[in-house]
This record gives C-alpha cells, sequence and structure tokens, in this order.
C-alpha cells in the first residue's frame, strides 16, 4: 500500500517549459507524430504538417517496444538522428521513447521529452535512469496499473533529483473487444487532486483506431487534461506500425481546430514559441 | 460469438420521445435526481430544482439493487407512488429500475423510462418482460460487459417489439481502486458506429465521487452522448445511499449550464417540452 | 461493503442430501451430464454412462442462458420432463437451471438441484423465489463477481430459509484468451474459510476445452473441493452446444478413476447410494 | 498477434540441470527460502531447514522490486553474498532476482537461475542481456499478461541462445479481494500444448496467505506442474517481507511430505542428488 506521506505534494501545477514549449498550468501540450519513425522523407513530412496545424511537440518511435522479438525493433540510433533532423527545420521539440540505460547518454543529449512506455512502468532501473538526468519524462501509465502505483513509479523519478514528469494515459486492459484498450478519462480529477504533474491524454494508443480520436481527444481537453498526444501519418493504409489508428494530416488539422477552441473555454492555450 | 446479422440496423438514429422529452439525434436528454425516493418532501424538493436546472427527466429508486439482502431495499410501490407525484407536479417523466417481472404491469402503465440495471443485463427473463411492453427502456451496461454483449441484450428487449431501448454506460469493473468503476466514453464512438439506439452516459455511479461528475458529463457531451444521467440530491451529505457520488442542487445548476453549452457545439439542444 | 455479521456461520460443514446423494463434509459429489438436454436417446444414453462411472447426480441444460436471443434457447419444459425420464431411469437426482420466476412450481417440484447461472447470481428476484423452495440451489458465481458479492447472493438465498445452498466455482474472466475463463481455485481454501456451504467446481465451463478437464478436475479435488461438475456427452463433436469442452464417456470414467482415488487421500467418498 | 510460427517447437521436454538438481520432464523442482534475505543467520537457518524438508532450490531476494521507492530494497549485493554462502553450506543451488543489466555479470557468474519478476516480464532490455548468458532463467509471468505475450517474453530470452528459460505462474490481477492475486492453474495444461519449457508454480505470491500455499501447491504439483516455488521463513510474524504468505519450517515440512506424494502419482520425483 502506498503510503500518503510518500507523494510529493506541491501547491502549484508543475510547467514543463521545453525551448518555450509548455504543458501543464494554462499551457495545453499537443504532441504529435508517427508511431515509427521510417524515413527522412516520412518523419520531414509529418513534422511539417502537425506544426501546420499547431501541434507543439514532435512524437516518433526510433525504439520499439514490440511483444514478439521477431517483429520490427524500429530503427534505433538511426531513427533518432532523423528526429533530431525534423527538429532543425520545424523547431518542434521531440519526444521518444528509451528502452535500455545503455542509450541513456544519447538520450539525455538529444531528445527533448523522453517517453517511458507502459511496458517499463514498473522497470525500476529504468525509472532511476531517467531519475538522474534532467530532461523532462512522458511516463505512461501500465496496461494495469492502478494510479497508486503510477504515481509510485512517478516517484521513483523524482527521487533521483527529476521533477519534470509528465503523466501520460494509454488506455487500461479491460474485456472489452471492439478497442484495443479503455482510455481512462476519470484519471484526469482524480490525478489533478492527487498531484501537480501535468496529465497527457493518448487516445490513439488507447482506442486503436482512428475514428475514435477525436471525440476522446475533444473529451479530454474539456475534461482538464493538460495535453493530448496523437498519432499522425502521411500515409496511414502504408505505415509500419499503427496504421489503423493514426489520423492523417486533413484529420489531425480538423481535429486542432476543435481542440483549440475547447482548451479555450478551459482556459488554456497551445504555446508555440 | 454475435453474428453481425444478429443486430438490426436502421439507417437514422432512434429518438425516443416520451411527452415531448427527447433523446436521440439532436436531442441531449438530461435525466437527474436522487439514487433513492425517500420521502415526498425530498423527492419533490428535487425534481422541482433539477426541472429549474433544466433536466428533463427524474430519475428515483424505488425498488433499489443492494449486495447485501440486509441493507435498505428502497420503498417499492409507495416510492413508485411519491415520483408519480413529483411528476404531477413538474411534468418530468419518471425513470425508475424494474427488478422484477412481478411488477411489470404497474411499470408499464406508471413509469416513462423502465430501467433495468447493470446487475440485470442478462437476465433474460427481464429483458424479455420489457420487451413485450412499449414503455421505453433504458438498460444498463453490465459491470463487465462487452459491448457485444450489452447489444446482444438490448436484442432481447428489441425481439419482442419494444424496440424504444436507449444505452446506458455507467462504468465498468477494473483494478483502478480510486473510482467505483471506470467510465468508458470510448463506448461512445463505439456504439454510434454499431447502432441508431441512443447512448446515455452516468458518470456518477461511474467515478462514485461528485468531483468527478462534471468533468466527464462535459466529455461526455462533447463525445457526442445522447444524454446524462446524474444523481442529484438537495442534501448528499445526509442521503441514505450513494451521497457520496451525488451533486447538490447548486452544483447541477452549474454543471447544466456548461453542458447546454456543449451540446450546442455538438448541434444539440436540451427538450423541455 | 459487505458486513462480517452479515454473513451466517455455523459449527459443522453443510451437507446437503437428496434421496442418500450426498455433497460436503465427507462426501464428494460428482454432477456430470450434456450441456444441453437434446433428445430422450442422447440424455438417457449419458445418464446411464455417468451412472456406471461412478457420478451421482445428472445434470442437462432445458432453460438455456444464451447471449444472442437468436441463438437455441433448450428444449424448455420438455427437456425437463427428459431428464425427469433419465432420473427414473438411472436414481440420479437431476441439476438443472432456472433461469425465470415463472417456472418455480414446476422446478420446486421435479427438480432435485436448481442451478442458477452465472449471468443470473445477483438476479435478486431470482433468488428470493428459490430462497421460498426448500430446493436445494446450485449458485453459480458471476463472471466477475468478488467472493463477498458471492457469499451475498448467497444470503439472499438463505434469507428467505432455505439453507440448502451449494457454490459453484465456474471460472472468471481475466484476459487470457488461451481459456474460456479462468479457473479460481483458490476460492475453495478462502471460501472454507468463511463459509460451511459445500463448494463445487466446474471446469468444463471455466476451461471451454475437453483437455483442461481432467487436471482441473483433480486439482479441485486435491484442493479440498467438495464436489465436481463435468460436461460429458455421448458425441461431444456433434454437441448443440459446449462440445469442445465435453469429455466423452471414456474420457469420463478416467477422470472418475482418478477422482476417486484423490478424494480418498482427502478422506472422502463418493455416495451413491 | 502472435504468429505460431513465432514459438518454438520441440519434441521433448526441456529438461533444466543445475549441479545435478532438476526441473523438467520427470523431476519436480522444489524452490524454497524467503522472500527478503535478512541476515546470515536467517539465510542459513531457512536453507538448512528447506534442505532437510526436500526442497532442492533455495530463493531469496537481494534486490527487491518495490512499488515505493522508499521501501526496503534489499541487501543488493551483500545479499548475494549471503545467499553464497548458504548455497556452499547445503549445496544447494540459487535462485534470486535480477533487475538490472547493470548485474548481468556478477549474476552470470555467482546465480545459478537468475529470476525475472513479473513487473520485468517485458522489460525487452533485461530479456535480452539474459538471453546473452547461459545461465538457466525463471520468468514470472506478468500480472496482466496473457500466456501469449508471456511466451513471447521467453521467445526474447531464446532469440539470444540461452534456451534455459523455466515459466513461473505466480498469480494474475483480477477483481478478488480477498487474494493478493488468482492463481491461475489452467495454464499448465494450456502451457504443455503450447511449450516445451517447464512449468513452475508460486502460491506464495499468487495468494497472498500461508493457509492458501499447501492446497494451491498439491493442485499444482496433480495437474502437472513441472516445479513449485514456496515461501519458508524461520519466523513469519517477523519477516522483512511478506511475512503474511511465508510457511514456517514445520508447515512446509508437512508440505513437502505431500506433495512428494502427489509427484509420485504423476510419475515425478524430486531429484536430489
Amino acid at each position: 500500500m502506498m503510503n500518503k506521506t510518500d507523494i510529493r505534494a506541491k501547491d502549484e501545477a508543475t510547467i514543463v517549459d521545453i525551448e518555450g514549449k509548455k504543458i501543464g498550468g494554462h499551457y495545453l501540450g499537443v504532441i504529435a507524430g508517427p508511431c515509427s519513425v521510417e524515413s527522412e522523407e516520412q518523419i520531414l513530412n509529418i513534422a511539417r504538417s502537425i506544426k501546420a496545424a499547431g501541434a507543439n511537440f514532435l512524437r516518433g518511435g526510433a525504439f520499439k517496444p514490440r511483444t514478439s522479438p521477431y517483429s520490427f525493433q524500429g530503427h534505433g540510433l538511426e531513427g533518432l538522428n532523423l528526429l533530431k533532423l525534423a527538429k532543425q527545420e520545424t523547431g518542434l521539440p521531440i519526444v521518444t521513447e528509451l528502452m535500455s540505460t545503455e542509450f541513456l547518454d544519447v538520450f539525455a543529449q538529444d531528445v527533448d521529452m523522453i517517453q517511458i512506455g507502459a511496458r517499463n512502468m514498473q522497470n525500476y532501473d529504468l525509472l532511476k535512469a531517467v531519475g538522474t538526468t534532467r530532461t523532462p519524462v512522458l511516463l505512461k501509465r501500465g496496461l494495469s496499473a492502478t494510479i497508486d502505483e503510477w504515481l509510485m513509479a512517478a516517484e521513483y523519478i523524482m527521487a533521483g533529483g527529476n521533477e519534470n514528469v509528465i503523466l501520460c494515459e494509454r488506455g487500461i486492459r479491460t474485456f472489452e473487444t471492439k478497442t484495443r484498450n479503455t482510455l481512462d478519462l476519470q484519471a484526469i480529477p482524480v490525478l489533478r487532486k492527487l498531484t501537480h504533474l501535468p496529465i497527457v491524454i493518448d487516445p490513439s494508443h488507447a482506442g486503436g483506431y482512428a475514428y475514435m480520436v477525436e471525440p476522446m481527444a475533444k473529451a479530454a481537453v474539456i475534461a482538464g487534461a493538460d495535453g493530448v498526444m496523437v498519432e499522425v501519418h502521411n500515409d496511414p493504409e502504408n505505415a509500419w506500425s499503427d496504421g489503423e489508428q493514426s489520423l492523417n494530416p486533413n484529420e489531425f488539422q480538423s481535429l486542432m481546430n476543435k481542440v483549440g477552441l475547447l482548451a479555450e473555454m478551459e482556459g488554456k492555450g497551445i504555446c508555440q514559441k
């Protein structure tokens, strides 16, 4: 059982600020991009279109956690270099997943927000490692983790001195088969009560299908989320992974128009600079 | 496994119309009231305030399904009479739960919308019974039911000729302990694809705490729900059941203001007459 | 939450005795038979072979709870008559599911053990109805029910004066897809601590495949179960329902040999007369 | 989705042989010891008594995965040294959990069977690391992992060339609150069909209470498990962790007598050499 005194409380909301792009408090962060970095052309193309649509962070997988060791594992460091190129061109800070302490130094230097994936939420070795850096960490909730366990995982990072933790709800495992996982939007008000950390919602991984992304992203923002993370691909039908749940640039633009309006209703703005 | 041909499809959304109050299509239904009907004074008091706030249906439990046989089981037929009194005074149609075929005739005559509770979602005997009436049925999703099983339960009612079925998501069982159940808002886009039946969201039973009701009700409406069902009590701290999750009249009024605005954004209105 | 004083405690184990066939205490009950009663020939054939193998109760579905209203719903009262025929010939008491209070009187008169199915575990109307009879009731655990909720459902029956309740674990819903449900054998020691009621394990419905039945039935008996319930069909490949999980008579005979030996090790015997 | 061709099949059961102690095929392995290594006196004391009772592997936690970063994290390398001392005196091979690739070399040299804990079942970095060694690996099932995902995790190890993988079921997360987790004994026949790898059952972590250990250990053996893993403590009431689920040496001796007999019935023996 978690001891309530184990969670560090703070009076004000934590605002994570990466080169002027912010998440938390009055700032809604919008993280978008493909599941996997596939090629230079692909990632540049997508980075440009999400920037044009109003996103302020670029996501893309370089190291991919896959259930089978025989599935595509990502381009690794080469993928990371492509993300850096895209950042150079667009100015969008990059968010990508770290799976191994082996690459901690590279990530601490090159990545703007280190993602810890759902499968690694209780990989304490990795949590402690990112806790020694000062790079913001996007901590995804484990597939069957309780909110208490999730907050304790965040504590593993913060105990190392890195308080730039952003919590990301990406769906939990339930019996429902029409969706990949079940998005737990109640986590927003619950977390708001328990922690000052920013809360990001990832409707793409939660639902698993593109048609659910817009209604759930809108719901997340009106329910008070500090950010959304959306998979966007220039050619979803031919994506190397997760194409079914990716929006194309037009769909993303349309989503951004609605999300921007709802953010305003909640007193939030998307900070581009 | 459900056969896709088992579900009856229709081209247009079903609109349930009860004495001019509507749910479905461009009409957002707002069902509010206490968990249990406690007294004449209580139910009249609450009915008046929810009507003033803009709700168009009154809910209240007369027969209560309780885990223990030794808990308060509701006022039964007497509770139903108090609901009728409240309807006389306010004009709000009444929604209340039927637990036994024994009272089918009374309910078919006196109740405007018969609720089938989560525990009875696969009580086929009861489903067939309400299928023989023409009274609208609010069918709550079972605590661990898949959407397929839920739609098949609706088919049990419709197979009897009663097509006035309204689906009500009220939270599913997960491992999370900070909430009573987990509200599955993804069910809204999924159901919209699969069925023409109206979809109502009950954030009060799902979360189990009053502070979650407003963000989740807003999220439900912006995600496309056809209605919300909210527990309101004139004195939540002294409610006989579920006080922790009930809004007081002021909180409900505040919620209605926001919900009305969001409904408009979705092209919907609340039909009072 | 269940109040501990809500559960009636007794010093000794309850032994249910039906015409000399017993379940509980030092008596292991073996309930066997087909999922559905299909024809006179089928049920007589199966009844004879399970009796020869050593079972002491005959099960068979006359009224079948089905997810879809368009699936085979059982032969109803005609099925019940076939079970009575089989009893006349073999002397085996009959166990079959009641789904509706409409048939309570017939069941109270003709059925030796009334089964309440998993979907109806919290159908309080039905529980109260069988509580008014003195016929033993086999109460299956709901698919996602906790042990507390299950015991409270038993209390609904006992509160009516019928203390002949037998608890039947039949698998709970989990994320595992290689099995129909997950058999919870830990329920045996837990229930033994909490209640004097006999505990029966149904490995056929839990696993969903015939090859799992023998190891799980053996495990149940050595873990202290008071009975097992096993689906047996003379021709599993052509069974109208649940053929995949049915043993044929030879497999059942082989199982009985092993189960008998393990029961003896636990100080139990199968009472045939 | 797992591709069936992803799992390597073999004609015969894999037998893991550590200095003559074996698990798999006709050999039942019995792994026993405390949750945490606390002191030299404690671990030597326990090692002697479990050896006397017939266990053939010693388990003990040196590095402990804890939900909170502020809970006792284990004695680390010092704990490992105490385990080595206990091995020197008793000859029992040692089993202990590896949480970080940082200690891979030490573990590969000093530990006889490396445990990968439930939280790290999909820590692919760690899986690949132990795949580069030739030390047997005890791979615990994740709390909500399906059998497919678990076998794929084993593939991550075997893909590196280390085929000495032993699968350990330790309970899965369900809604039941009377037990810590739900022991899935059906996994035994399912795994037997799908893989040649040995299957060990851990009833201590699954149930969470000492009184459930004996019935579940017996059930595991009669259902065909290749081994059991049992927490034993010389003074359970004062154990630093998991005391509630630990047997004392007398209880363990009594369990071993029963388990030995059941193993024989299943054609298995415990190899002490």
